[in-house]
């Protein structure tokens, strides 16, 4: 079996931290000049192993082998959220990178290879995984052209023109050249090591429903208004927000999640009786049926609200994204693998967050695997996983690379 | 008794409206062009009755009679909130100046006068009752230098300048001078009309307390944190809004209210748990006895979701005025008038919004009378009273003022 070099995988992953430092994790936004840093430093990389490589017109790496046996595509993202973790990205294109030289230095897989993909705006400061959208040809220039930084507001089109990739065309993948898309990734959450597990075979990516629930009072004055007479859209978002809080549990798969992130009152003055509110609510499972059931119950307790007043509520759907199935030959190489580096420690879950795979899935088998997050902290710079687990999991994918390479 | 012209009266109002009209409302926020022009308005018609009119270095308007028996301080404001209604403030401004002609007309009152005063951004664009307080001494340079408009961000000083009254002085009133000053407003809630009443003997001008409530959870990955762990500051605050509503009533008086006019989640995102929400919570009375009450009961709730978690919870006080009691005989000259001139139809009432009468009752006997607004509706621009009840509160003011002075 090829093999992987655990002390190179963590000074790739530290290099590529050094590049981009922020407290004990690292700031690398898209396109930002430490994110194109970090690309370059993978290019030399691939191309210090015989790859062919390039940085594409929407700042996608491919380091593309030149065997003529099956291959593989392996990888992740190199951007981060703001002020956050070193390995959530980085690891699966490490990971990726390894793999692509182990295989390339054992001579029973002469005629093997690993692709590398670097993904761009993985997390999303343009948009909706760009990158990989792109690289399976799902993106077109008019949706690039309107991309911006969600954060400083600057067009996608100037800083890629910045990063020198104006006019540079983007690469599109042929799905038929690949057994199929590998990628791994730290947990983010913190069921392996709440369990004492090492691997999480992915089993599918979650589906995402986002919705927008309204109430609609009647603004006034709040020194004049006697209470009898409110219509407090405030106060009513809060009762629905409470009963979706109280309800939901009863309705629940074991890994459902449901978030309300945002609500917002108007006018939202100290002295004014709010005249209309909105709350965000977003909840993500595997399954269909349970998502249906959730949203089953918050549709009834909205018309509820709605009905016995005394303001109008309704709901409106704004997102749905399907659960994303990995392949069942994927999900047995990733868990031989893990059955024989972990015996036992090992379990089949689904990711609870979008990746690069879910894209992937679309048009060629696909497969992951999760390493512990300490704490089970992510999108903060305290991010980590240990140094062991880092490269435990480095020897989980490249024995899951061979079984799936087949030499 | 001094007559007054209800014909004018109505003919006045309507002149200031039509100096900042929107849709059936004005739009006029302190200082602005339509805004300098009511002043000047009114320091025109003043002048016609032979005051001494001035506009002064804050935008107060006074109009000073030269009489040396008893007199009286009538006015109100002249600004208006954003896109508000025409009467919030001109009612009582015109009123007054309806009065200063009738006293002088009358032969009886030839020794009384009635001083007219539009005390400056009663609405607080700038500040918290700057005209008013000013006008009592109560406000320094320093404060005005400090002031800059909420919606536009101009500053005070910049303003005044640009309305010609740079370097001109303040006048500061000696209360000495009057047997007290009284205010003529709209109800901006629907008290009377629901209990088709025709003036509101204001009592106090009600106290105000204000608070911002905390809650601090851990944010996190909204897809990948499991619900056994997190700690969702934001439906630890509904749950807090929720108590407040249903525990509240039983202790508040009959005219006690609260409201929650503002929540924000940090970072307020769809896909992360907050970490951290605000509620704000202010609420009012003219008793302190039921402030304290409800002070104790919003304290124990929100211990109590600090003590079972999962968030940290806490309160903070922000703001406190303490309610304004008006003068008992100018409460008896009010109710004098009102059963004179509507007998029976009149009731006792504390007012639930600020209004100058409140800055100047800290310095001489207040007092103030309401008339009906229709629906309640205040702070929009259909804000409205009928012609009738307009000239009826009219009546009723002059034979207050009559009473007031005596002669």
């Amino acid at each position: 079996m090829p093999e992987i070099n655990g002390e190179r995988v963590l000074a790739d992953l530290r290099a590529l931290k050094a590049l981009a430092p922020y407290e004990s994790g690292v700031h690398r936004p898209t396109l930002s000049p430490e994110h194109v840093a970090s690309l370059k430093w993978l290019e030399t990389e691939l191309r210090a192993i015989g790859h062919e490589a390039k940085i594409d017109g929407i700042a996608n790496v491919f380091g593309i082998s030149k065997v003529t046996g099956p291959k593989l595509l392996g990888g992740s993202h190199l951007e981060s959220q703001n002020h956050a973790g070193w390995l959530d990205g980085p690891l699966g294109v490490v990971y990726a990178l390894e793999a692509a030289r182990a295989v390339k230095a054992d001579p029973t897989f002469a005629n093997c290879g690993v692709d590398v993909v670097a993904c761009c705006d993985e997390e999303g400061h343009y948009g909706f995984f760009l990158g990989s959208r792109s690289a399976v040809g799902e993106v077109d220039d008019a949706l690039i052209d309107g991309a911006v930084d969600r954060t400083s507001g600057i067009p996608m089109r100037d800083a890629l023109a910045a990063a020198g990739l104006a006019g540079v065309p983007r690469h599109v993948i042929d799905p038929k050249r690949y057994v199929g898309f590998l990628e791994a990734h730290i947990e983010q959450g913190d069921w392996l090591e709440a369990h004492d597990l090492k691997i999480g075979v992915v089993t599918s990516i979650v589906g995402i429903r986002q919705y927008v629930i309204t109430t609609e009072g009647v603004q006034n004055h709040a020194g004049t208004t006697r209470m009898a007479i409110r219509k407090d859209a405030g106060v009513a978002a809060a009762r629905i927000a409470v009963a979706i809080s109280d309800q939901f549990p009863a309705l629940a798969g074991e890994r459902t999640v449901w978030t309300m992130g945002r609500i917002t009152l108007e006018p939202g003055a100290p002295a004014v009786i709010p005249g209309r509110a909105e709350l965000v609510l977003q909840m993500r499972d595997a399954d269909n049926a349970v998502l249906d059931r959730l949203e089953g119950k918050v549709r009834e307790i909205v018309a509820e609200a709605d009905k016995s007043g005394p303001c109008r509520a309704g709901i409106k759907q704004t997102r749905r994204t399907e659960p994303a199935a990995m392949a069942p030959h994927f999900m047995d190489a990733v868990r031989g693998a893990a059955e024989a580096d972990v015996p036992g420690r090992h379990v089949d879950m689904p990711s609870g967050a979008g990746h690069d795979a879910m894209v992937f899935s679309r048009h060629m088998p696909s497969g992951m695997l999760f390493v512990p997050s300490i704490g089970g902290i992510s999108h903060h710079w305290t991010e980590n996983t240990s140094d062991a687990d880092i490269v435990m999991g480095a020897r989980v994918y490249i024995d899951a690379v061979a079984r799936l390479l087949g030499a």
